[in-house]
């Protein structure tokens, strides 16, 4: 093969070029990368204005990148990237309870409570009674699972984003299971919020007729020992954005019940049981 | 079809996703960038923690990007996709000069010299005579071409790199033929150099087992009216990185005589005709 470059054979010429001493995964990656890229101009015939404004959308999207950003993740996330990538690693057997994205506003160290303890702390909100068990694929209860939960408040801010205005750990809290693999809390029914819009992924967004916003939620990260990780969320179904969600983060079997109670002193109720896969 | 996320339908999801209203052509071009992404990662079995090094990879390349470095031109560069751009953008009927990529390192309104001026300022370097003709498809001579030429000095860098160390205008000029479509200039046998190495692109390069040189060439850009502008590079042949552009610049049809004189004021010879494509 010519060395020199073609139209042609641009993808193999690139890729001839990776040296022999190499890592074999990185070999493979880059490779793949390559052709893809190469593909992907190739078949949209990619003008060269268009190749400057890519430059110049990527070279921005770096540069509002601080310690309190990540426009590419961002950028990820509403391409829907971040959910594949996601789902590729976290393939379960039918009945296990499904992953989605992890989310930038988990924050390690959250209190362990007691069953039924209320997390919100600031008073706003409706609230509402999480409640179900941790099961295996068997439907036996998982003892000693860990259930790290988290949300926004009323106004669809998590308290890390509104620090000296949230109280410290409010809508967040561990609960850990006993013999029966029950948990129980209330918190709020969550509320619907954008993702950051006023960069170059909003931008975009705004430029593919898109909105901004993530439909209501609660995160859960539930581990046990001998058990595969679960990072997930629940959703509320009757959210505006359900069938929208700009991170692409709803799957089908998420959607979770939200039942309204009457004349209870809390006033909604959300059953849910998390199904464990065995490392 | 469902519009929450499956790691089988992510793409045809993701796309759906964008309004109706919307640019045709930008939505054409996101579709098939959200394919090939997707694409890329099915492919390759993306691990969530390649995931990550691919957001911290591209969040340093953007945050390198200043007024005098662009980064991520460099990785579109390295990785084959400028030129490849390039080719899609200039395609051209067999006999005529051949496209390659621009660069950084042109500079606009530098002085247009009588037929024959030297145009290294430095005293650097070994002399080389460059001259041919700028013809049309047919071999007609093309009158009022202007013939930009700029390289490197014998030290590997452009003027531009080195205010206050090379002269102004050191190895530029423009050139305009008369009714004979000839050109010619004395210049240096121009020397190879590395790419800045020394950020993101550098070190993949290095973890790709490729080195960052460029081997020597002239930079051309020839416009007459009435036919397209061709962006070019004459190169040095007997270079030891000719096979190995880290840009992958290097067209087979580019590859230039370099001819080395005896007993003459100038050492070397580099004749080469440039055929224009009428627009």
């Amino acid at each position: 093969m010519t060395p020199y470059f073609t139209e042609d054979a641009s993808v193999e010429t690139v890729n001839a070029r990776m040296g022999k001493n190499i890592s074999p995964r990185l070999a493979e990656v880059m490779a793949c990368l390559v052709k893809h890229l190469h593909a992907f101009a190739k078949e949209v015939h990619l003008t060269q204005e268009e190749w400057d404004y890519g430059i110049d959308f990527l070279t921005k999207t770096g540069q509002i990148c601080s310690g309190e950003r990540q426009e590419f993740i961002l950028l990820s996330d509403t391409l829907g990237f971040s959910m594949l990538v996601d789902a590729i690693n976290n393939r379960r057997p039918a009945g296990a309870t499904e992953n989605t994205v992890f989310g930038p506003f988990h924050v390690d160290g959250a209190p362990e409570l007691p069953m039924g303890s209320n997390i919100s702390l600031d008073g706003k909100g409706e609230s509402c009674l999480f409640e179900g068990a941790v099961i295996d694929l068997h439907g036996n209860p998982i003892r000693g699972a860990r259930v790290d939960v988290w949300s926004d408040n009323a106004d669809g801010f998590y308290d890390v984003q509104q620090p000296g205005i949230q109280p410290k750990w409010n809508n967040r809290g561990i609960f850990v299971t006993g013999a029966d693999g029950r948990y129980s809390f209330v918190g709020i029914k969550p509320v619907c919020y954008p993702i950051p819009d006023d960069g170059p992924v909003g931008k975009m967004l705004g430029h593919l007729g898109r909105h901004p916003y993530r439909p209501a939620h609660m995160h859960y990260l539930v581990t046990a020992p001998g058990y595969e990780k679960l990072v997930t969320h629940t959703f509320v179904g009757d959210d505006a954005y359900i069938d929208s969600d700009a991170v692409f983060g709803v799957k089908k079997t998420l959607v979770a019940p939200f039942e309204k109670l009457k004349d209870a002193a809390t006033a909604w109720h959300s059953p849910f049981d998390f199904v464990l896969t065995p490392v």
